[in-house]
């Protein structure tokens, strides 16, 4: 497998793949791996979208906990050349489908409540006036909702989406209003919630939530997760989550 | 003072007060010590309304927190008494106000728009059909949303609250989609969000949440507070809250 300038191959927790990562491009975070676990993905078979995918990372981590057929949807070229070498190199092709798309804009051949799971860790800023945004523009468009706003998110995922299927998505709780607001607005009815703190003194800065389409309303407010203990390493309960031990 | 039969007095957590309390008509639970201990109460004046008052006890912690002038509504008239005898006895009839009304038709006496800060423990149970209701009326009306619904208390809250005057809730988890979404219907935009569970392993049951009439979107999250540490005593950050230690 190529390696282009600047990329390394990382090993993903608590999975045998590597993934193709760079510092200039992209490189996830546990937020990613995070969502990847925290899905409920159907186990044997059927199909589950991603969007906003990156470099692959939710795909990959999804495709080991489930036989499902998984599209992963990125919309930079950079990117998503990332993910499909990524993605080769771990075997996946018969398993990941990366595909170069807008999300407000999905090809024909993905068929609208034909899936029945959706994740996405999207863009997590508001777009600022052009000085405050990151110079890279590889990050910017990552980190900043640039191409797409999380209303764009909820909306496309509640369109993609079976009924009963599951809408997964990983945010700052600062967003927490918007993403519960919106998943009402898209019909996404919110059943599962998980905070993650860097410890157990400290606010949650990430949060993961997930809805059902169509689904009865009633909220489930899971164990909150502390990265770090006392002594700095990782908690026991984190590494069961992002370790797989 | 008078205690009637089958009532008691208790310590409140953390004060020096006590209360009247009954196990055949109302007892309070840690629920409504966090709200009276988690809501931003203006400190040397103001106004605070406490709805759906209970006993009183919102009322009394926060009276220990603050110098603002309480009002502590309440719809029933045996527990109005007991709130009524339970602020003499503590000596805050100068400090605390009990008015007998329903939140849905408050007395023209409280001004629209006058409050800096509104809580609220409203009953936590849809109305079921009256087979499933609570065979004791005062259990079934402080429990099942009989004479106001999450709703109309938030509806009211922001009717009576100052422009970026507070307005908290306590209530279970599984209610947290509708209390964000109606706060944000009623122009509240949540700003604080705690979870309480049983210890770190188990689902968290009781949410606190405060909003900001009219206030920019962006939540915080504090730090999830667990009862329990593992040899089922309190923990010590719950302790500090509950116990004021």
């Amino acid at each position: 497998m190529k390696l282009l300038a600047k990329e390394r191959l990382d090993y993903i927790a608590g999975t045998s793949l590597s993934i193709i990562q760079s510092e200039e491009v992209f490189s996830f975070s546990i937020d990613a791996v995070l969502l990847g676990r925290f899905i409920s993905v159907p186990i044997q078979k059927g199909r589950i979208l991603d969007l906003c995918g990156g470099n692959g990372i939710i795909g990959l981590v999804m495709s080991e906990r489930s036989h499902a057929e998984i599209i992963s949807v990125e919309l930079q070229e950079r990117l998503h050349d990332m993910a499909v070498r990524s993605i080769d190199y771990n075997g996946k092709q018969a398993r990941i489908q990366p595909v170069l798309a807008d999300i407000n804009d999905l090809p024909g051949s993905l068929a609208a409540g034909s899936f029945d799971a959706v994740t996405c860790n999207p863009p997590y800023f508001a777009t600022n006036p052009q000085s405050d945004q990151n110079k890279n523009q590889h990050f910017t468009i990552a980190r900043h909702e640039v191409y797409c706003t999380l209303e764009d998110v909820i909306r496309t995922a509640s369109t993609m989406v079976k009924q009963r299927g599951k809408v997964a998505l990983v945010h700052r709780p600062e967003r927490l209003t918007d993403m519960i607001s919106l998943m009402r607005k898209y019909r996404i009815e919110p059943k599962r919630l998980q905070l993650i703190q860097p410890n157990d003194k400290k606010e949650a800065n990430i949060v993961l939530l997930e809805g059902i389409k169509d689904g009865k309303p009633g909220l489930k407010c899971l164990p909150t997760l502390c990265v770090y203990d006392e002594q700095g390493t990782y908690t026991k309960s984190f590494r069961e989550v992002y370790e797989n031990k």
